[in-house]
């Protein structure tokens, strides 16, 4: 149980959120890293509605997470992903061609996928029913489908996207998960993976964690 | 001038794009980084308008950049220039602690700031006028200058974002340099900022050597 008071690792996430956002805070994505490789952290938690003015002196854009190690203080949970994996070659392999591929697969999930999918999230999800979602989303359905396909493609039969697990299946999971075949047409060699993503101990420990530590009545919510 | 037909990395560009996308396609951040470290390369040009099926097999979606060094393939800008990166402390420390935050702000540039920007390319370009994008536009405006105040908080008074050059700088301002002061309030530091990028003898020979690569008569367009 990588979690402890003591730890090295400070990990900052949200102290709460709204039941539709809970187990997806990206400080997931970092328990996830952790989870894997076996580092301690510990967990700071900040008000995700009043976050602190002193806080965007840290992340700029006062988001989580948030990672201090030492002298090292990191934002982006893409890049705290990658520094975690540099650590560990369960992350991240050592041979440099198959660390480049695994690298640029990892920024492939945060530029060329996620940006489609927090689209969809939009659409579906935050600004449901709006007029101009209406309007945008059969566009939008048809160039993130068109992505998935590509994806599936590339992904084939294997179980993950350069053979081993990855910490650009870390991301790639943990982005696609935000989808549903409810909403649009997802390959199932994809749904495969995502599955297999989840089913990873350490994503569900990461997962419980993060769970955890929500604190309702820290926001004035009924517990 | 590293562009040179015996080199041995190799980047793909487009042959020819639409006047309105020349100097913004995305070989141009892997040019930009290899002019400099000085590092020669060799150009492959496919049709944007008809890509080959095969290309799928290399590039998941179909885009450039790729790029090719030995037994290295890679793809995303964002990936291959950090792996130019690495070469070279010209365009990221080795210093741990300021290595892992030139990474930080690189990955924050590409999931963090370029989304945003490609919504607003989305709406004031490829799809200016239409209904949605006219309803959509005050709130993607509002988010993207509010993003670019805590960016431009970040940034200071300094130069570059952790000081002095580095990669992190080189995609930061390529993305910037999509928005223009007449599409939304963009901060003057953040302005001087991309004036400053562009303003580098390798952005210079970077932007030179994609606008001489397009050759419009193999798109049947008149050159």
């Amino acid at each position: 149980m990588p979690q402890k008071d003591d730890a090295a690792i400070e990990v900052t996430g949200f102290a709460w959120v709204p039941p539709f956002a809970q187990g997806f805070v990206r400080d997931l994505r970092v328990r996830w890293a952790l989870e894997e490789v076996g580092l301690d952290y510990r967990t700071r938690l900040i008000s995700a509605m009043e976050r602190p003015q002193s806080y965007f002196g840290e992340q700029p854009y006062g988001q989580v997470p948030y990672y201090v190690e030492g002298d090292l203080h990191l934002f982006e949970s893409g890049a705290i992903v990658l520094h975690i994996a540099e650590k560990d070659e369960r992350l991240l392999p050592r041979d440099p061609v198959a660390r480049a591929r695994a690298i640029t697969w990892l920024i492939s999930a945060l530029n060329s996928v996620e940006p489609y999918i927090m689209n969809m999230v939009t659409i579906d999800g935050f600004c449901a029913g709006q007029e101009w979602a209406t309007l945008r989303r059969p566009a939008q359905v048809e160039m993130m489908e068109r992505r998935l396909q590509h994806l599936s493609a590339a992904l084939g039969d294997r179980d993950w996207l350069e053979g081993r697990f990855t910490v650009a299946d870390l991301i790639m999971v943990d982005a696609l998960r935000n989808l549903s075949p409810d909403q649009l047409s997802i390959p199932q060699n994809l749904l495969d993976y995502v599955e297999r993503g989840k089913a990873r101990p350490a994503f569900q420990a990461a997962l419980a964690a993060q769970l955890a530590d929500f604190t309702p009545d820290q926001e004035g919510v009924p517990a």
